[in-house]
């Protein structure tokens, strides 16, 4: 029975060319995080899902992708309650594990579950994909890679300084111009109490990240429509509307929140941060910004995010400070900082530049000819050679026309061909023809590897 | 709530030391797959489950890890069938998506998706997770990777012999000893046609296996309780006792599968492949193998095998030749043979023969001990340049006791310390220390990396 094959909705092949795309911004990413002593992980695709329920929010439950339990899953639960307004009590009765939906709560179980091997503070990374049941939309996968980096155990604000230098030195060497955006929670938390609304830092963090998109009149009226009166909104203006340099901006930061405790310590945190980055030789642009507040709630010091100035692509890179992660999980008081590129925008980021170095897109470096039997015999050594000195060279498998021959070399964006007859063989050279030139000259095969790009 | 937190079983978490000689593993298969021109592909970890369903045996079916319908799963069946003797057909109806359970169908699935993008012959590699809900037991998971190598759309045995070439340099990079073993299917079809029990095939593969074991005697009279009779078995007494050259057991064959067209094809088959391979520098032991048969039934031609020979860990790579894997899906005749390294095994051997190049387990190489502010400003430009040259070098986020860090450094096993205080800032060096002989040298900071190894 012959299928038409298709893929679930919202996930991807990856085709070679895609592939060395990919690897070259993960391989990007892990040589930074490596010379700044991140050790990788790998946690399962499948946690259970009494780890994940309740971490994402109620959105987040209905986003996890649930297994259903091998051999009779019905045993868990009966016939009656399954019905249509029960399906999601009746999903965790017949389905134990959950694909994950991030990186972040299978890291902080694994500190949790690993605590007596790990010797902290622990830099670690992960680049794994995750899964989430979201409606797939352009630039919005149901199956993506995430390449997070974190520090746990560690309270030192050393850790925020390195990840701005990790996130300046990788976007450097992507050649991509970015604009890295620092803020802090706690400075948000003060506004929030300078203001009388300590209970409404949701409403005024997701108001205020809208400032871009909807402008302040909107912003403000959005603050009225969620029970914030006339005056505090007042009070929130000069905030909302900051500009000049980071000293000047804190230096008012600390006139409006001067009463605030927590406000006045996410001012120093962003000083002493501010403090260092000014001492190193970060090349990109580093701006406060007082409207960034992203989505997670569970940040509690410096929040960062990174937009390219080149294109439209939105965030491409975010994180920072949560103070208790793996409470959740009965280890309290574990403070932890991190990172996430995203890799698939940065991908859309570079193709949309044309980024990608040369050399990290081409795969095969020579292509023999294939002539028949002896001439097989003849090329063979020679190409274990090669391949021995790491150049990878092919023959085709079968003595075809030459032109479909070339044809393959061609397609493959192969740049070198190599002509082996029988007067090549009787003169132990090899006939190599530069694809993209058509020059072609005889090179003696002991030389081969000096007229080849490494 | 604190929940105590723990994984699914039979899926495993891969510390930083683990994932340090996977990866060792990973990049070695890799490599040797890249000189040889295979490209990298991946696929999705769900695939829909009519392309998994009915391509494993019945046995292979029901340990598909099922994915539930997101939202309301129960629209598409009623709550009379939710009862255990329909599990299984319940589960077709609740769910649409499965996880991957090889490399193998979702490869030939994507050989046919993207037909008109693919240059054949097409030499694909992928190396993926894959789930299977087999009962867990001592090294078989749940979750485990395959290394897949494949060429498809050709015919000729150079493939064989060019997978044959990988095994062995693959293996010869590992430092592991292996026996490569390899027969043919179409031999197989030769010695049940010749013995009039084409049925019989995997009984007499097995009867074979066992020679060694149990002895002819034993052989001969399982065969006979497997309902072949007398005279058959009397035929095959030349075949499960063959030993000496592959030359001469191959002249053996000849004679005995004399009258088998199918027979006579394989040995010819082999006699090209072993000829191809004794004019290369095969360094590992190869050998004709008529005990092979493996378990895959759509194996068609060439058939390998590989173990190592100083350690009692099981198969360790395997593969063959398959004339109509994408049939399946609908295109027809295309031929194909691949092998898969078993990267999990592989790992057991390289750590019963603590095979790892230390190389490959060093992460930070130096560390920089935190004596506090002024330091800290001293040193980050420091690293910063070691890093911009590659060095993986941290600094212990906080000024903690000299004791603690030096303790940070021997646990993460970094091998040397940078030591920087008054003295040494003004002076414009680091007092550097080596961690394993304890010695310690003042180097200027601009020579530093020359100490540092490579």
């Amino acid at each position: 029975m012959a299928q038409k094959p298709s893929i679930p909705k919202g996930t991807r092949d990856f085709s070679p060319e895609e592939m060395a795309k990919r690897n070259y911004i993960f391989d990007t990413i892990k040589s930074v995080y490596k010379t700044y002593g991140f050790q990788p992980i790998e946690t399962p695709a499948m946690e259970n899902l009494s780890t994940l329920l309740g971490k994402y929010g109620e959105e987040g439950d209905k986003l996890l992708f649930k297994i259903l339990n091998s051999g009779d899953f019905t045993s868990g639960a009966d016939a009656s309650e399954f019905n249509s307004d029960r399906a999601n009590v009746l999903s965790t009765k017949i389905c134990e594990k959950g694909l994950r939906y991030d990186l972040t709560v299978p890291f902080a179980r694994y500190v949790v579950q690993h605590q007596n091997e790990i010797t902290f503070p622990f830099k670690r990374y992960q680049i794994q994909p995750v899964w989430r049941a979201d409606r797939p939309q352009k630039g919005r996968y149901r199956e993506f890679f995430q390449c997070d980096a974190d520090v746990i155990g560690s309270k030192s604000l050393l850790n925020e300084v390195e990840l701005v230098q990790i996130i300046d030195t990788a976007f450097n060497k992507f050649g991509i111009n970015v604009l890295i955006k620092i803020n802090n929670r706690k400075i948000l938390s003060g506004i929030a109490e300078v203001i009388g609304h300590p209970d409404k830092l949701i409403d005024i963090t997701v108001a205020i990240d809208k400032i871009d998109k909807i402008g302040l009149d909107a912003v403000n009226a959005e603050l009225e429509g969620r029970g914030i009166e006339h005056s505090a909104i007042e009070k929130l203006q000069p905030i909302i509307t900051l500009s000049g340099t980071t000293e000047s901006k804190l230096e008012k930061l600390r006139e409006v929140l001067s009463t605030s405790e927590v406000g006045m310590k996410g001012i120093e945190e962003l000083a002493i941060i501010f403090g260092y980055l000014a001492t190193l030789n970060i090349t990109q642009e580093v701006e406060l910004d007082l409207s960034l507040a992203r989505g997670l709630n569970y940040y509690t010091g410096a929040i960062f995010e990174v937009k390219s100035k080149d294109t439209e692509i939105g965030s491409i890179c975010g994180g920072g400070r949560y103070d208790d992660l793996t409470g959740i999980f009965g280890l309290k008081d574990v403070s932890g900082v991190g990172i996430s590129f995203g890799a698939d925008r940065i991908y859309d980021v570079l193709n949309t530049l044309n980024k990608y170095p040369e050399n990290s897109m081409v795969g095969t470096q020579l292509l023999f000819i294939n002539f028949g039997k002896a001439e097989e015999l003849f090329c063979l050594p020679v190409m274990a050679s090669l391949r021995a000195q790491g150049v990878a060279v092919e023959i085709y498998p079968e003595s075809a026309k030459m032109k479909k021959q070339m044809d393959y070399a061609n397609k493959r964006n192969i740049p070198f061909v190599a002509i082996v007859g029988e007067n090549e063989m009787q003169k132990q050279v090899v006939s190599l023809k530069n694809m993209i030139t058509g020059e072609q000259q005889e090179v003696p095969v002991g030389e081969l590897i000096a007229h080849l790009p490494r």
